[in-house]
């Protein structure tokens, strides 16, 4: 009898090796490449960390400017896949446009899959469109033509001024820039493994990726800062936090944000964007967010300390409401999930090939045997 | 020290259970719902099979008319889709354009991932809608208008109807229709593991199909009997057919179309598949084909025999050469594979859902660990 033992949704289960990213959910440690990401939020910009993960150390001073301008050189997108977003109805999701512009974008000048050469100059330009697809699917649903990016502008200060049309100072573009790079990648979650699985039949990068936007797409997935946002809004003010809480948990409702299947100690990246959410809210004078969610923090993690337990905010906590502070729609929180993850999906593809075997698991069959066909005038 | 046994590409690892589909490649037996492949291609027709896979029971009389009757009613697509089409250059494969076009398909009227009754009539709009697709898209890259479906012809007389204009004879068409059924389902292959580890987010019916597709464009996965097509030009005819696989073997190259990671005899819809390839063969004539396929075939086994191993054909070995007496282009061999395998894809992201959890499974650590970041001027 065959064993038919199984770990459900491969919990647990090693799919492959990797050299990509480490994650210590015990002490709440997350290194891209070796390099905490306390490290390169404090010290790396886009560029840099997007160049780690794909070539596996930080680059030299012309390396770096060389890849730096490649990623500026490459922001624009053809006319073909303004007009296939064009053809998508206004309450389209941003991520069926963005899953579906990157499919079509494999149209032009695609190279094969398994190549790597040819894929890391495919990976930069994905990097580098991401953005721009986004904002113009973004400024189409609204009914408003797509602005062209420009290259004298930071990676995300490009992408706000893409949105809004407006150039948003430094500082904005580079908090924005260190959200991305905190976001770049988190090892097999189902997006990145979503990458590995289709690329190992050697289908090609934007194959790949197109396939990976559709599982980011799933609500349990990418998505949950939204929903804190939306908590959020339920909660009228932080006066009146830790009473809706005590509701919440009445019914025993889930709280969005708390927690994390890998984590047990607060999610390092989440201190980053705490800090930043701090930041902006004190110099705009004070934010009902930031004071709604320290209240919710303080008081789970003080009603989990009686029981025993701890519980943290994870990485979608502050995230939400910092990208709120940036002026950016809450339509748009997973595909800036997207913006940032494909620089993970990318690597993560590279390293696939480089020794690379199909995907090919066992199913445990619990179904019927010896079923004989019958014609359908004899059937029940 | 954390383990880091694992097994390549999950080899042998069970990721989920399952009631669709079993195989026992050393008998070499596949059944679909507990009926085996054989039963249903002699005596099933497309909508009937495409049930039971989707319901887990043949249909009744009064399901099967319903069942069909969705299935003719919905083959057309919208005009914003093939305008989609249209944007892609001529030189676009058709597996980029199919999953450019269900990830846009998603787009319109889309239901919610995670929802069985929606997903169930999603599920049949796209098995109904993919020959479509496909024939608008070959129609298209060829500099002819698309072809609109015709409700009144069989599924697979529908497609080849709108490839050329002229509607097949009801053998030829019933013939493509086994071939179809051939190929609808088999198990946890790289595209409908895709399919569920996509599902799995909750992303939407068309999010993983997309997806799916993008997998099976794979050259590791489908192309295979493209590949033995392209082998058969190579040899000059069944007289010389000997020698050639003589140089071949001298130089170690492999041969397409023979054996099988799961099956260890012969592939049982590899038996139906020559049945028809000889059926229409005798009736044209002869085939070249199939007499080149057969020289090889033999000698490979008695080669293989002298060694005390076996080998035998797969399900690619006589496709493609059947494809090609029913008219179609070798390039579209990968598109029809997904035509008939999307209803495999549905029925596993249906059985996800019923008991769904995401995949996340875990990488072994092999990179660098404690580097500490430096700024570009300090680097070697």
């Amino acid at each position: 009898m065959p064993d038919t033992n199984f770990a459900k949704g491969l919990a647990g289960v090693i799919a492959t090796e990797s050299k990509i990213c480490t994650i210590d959910g015990d002490e709440g440690l997350l290194s891209y490449r070796g390099y905490s990401i306390q490290d390169l939020a404090a010290n790396s910009n886009f560029a840099e960390s997007a160049y780690l993960l794909l070539f596996g150390n930080l680059p030299s001073e012309s390396e770096l400017a060389d890849f730096s301008a490649k990623l500026e050189a490459r922001r624009e997108i053809r006319p073909e896949i303004i007009d296939g977003l064009r053809l998508l109805p206004a309450d389209t999701h941003p991520m069926v446009a963005l899953q579906q512009a990157v499919a079509a974008h494999g149209s032009f000048d695609a190279a094969p899959g398994g190549e790597i050469g040819p894929a890391i100059e495919r990976s930069i330009d994905l990097i580098a469109r991401f953005p721009t697809m986004v904002a113009a699917r973004a400024r189409l649903a609204a009914g408003q033509e797509p602005i062209a990016p420009r290259q004298d502008l930071g990676h995300g200060q490009n992408f706000l001024y893409m949105l809004s049309g407006e150039v948003p100072d430094t500082e904005r573009g580079d908090i924005f820039d260190d959200c991305l790079i905190l976001h770049m990648e988190h090892s097999l979650n189902a997006s990145t493994f979503t990458a590995r699985v289709v690329s190992a039949t050697l289908a090609p990068v934007d194959a790949s990726v197109s396939a990976a936007v559709g599982a980011l797409y799933g609500r349990l997935h990418g998505g949950a800062n939204e929903r804190v946002l939306h908590m959020l809004t339920e909660i009228e003010s932080a006066a009146t936090a830790e009473a809706w809480l005590d509701d919440q948990l009445a019914v025993k409702r889930k709280i969005m944000g708390m927690g994390h299947r890998v984590y047990r100690a607060k999610d390092p990246r989440a201190h980053v964007l705490e800090a930043y959410l701090k930041h902006l809210a004190d110099k705009a004078g004070g934010s009902e967010d930031y004071d709604k969610l320290k209240v919710i923090e303080r008081k789970m993690s003080a009603i989990m300390e009686a029981k025993g337990k701890q519980i943290y905010p994870n990485v979608d906590y502050f995230s939400g409401s910092l990208y709120r502070v940036l002026d950016i729609d809450v339509s748009l929180f997973t595909p800036i999930f997207a913006i940032a993850r494909v620089v993970g999906w990318c690597a993560h593809i590279l390293e696939q090939w480089e020794d690379n075997r199909i995907y090919r698991p066992r199913a445990a069959y619990t179904g019927e045997h010896n079923r004989t066909w019958a014609p359908v005038s004899e059937r029940g």
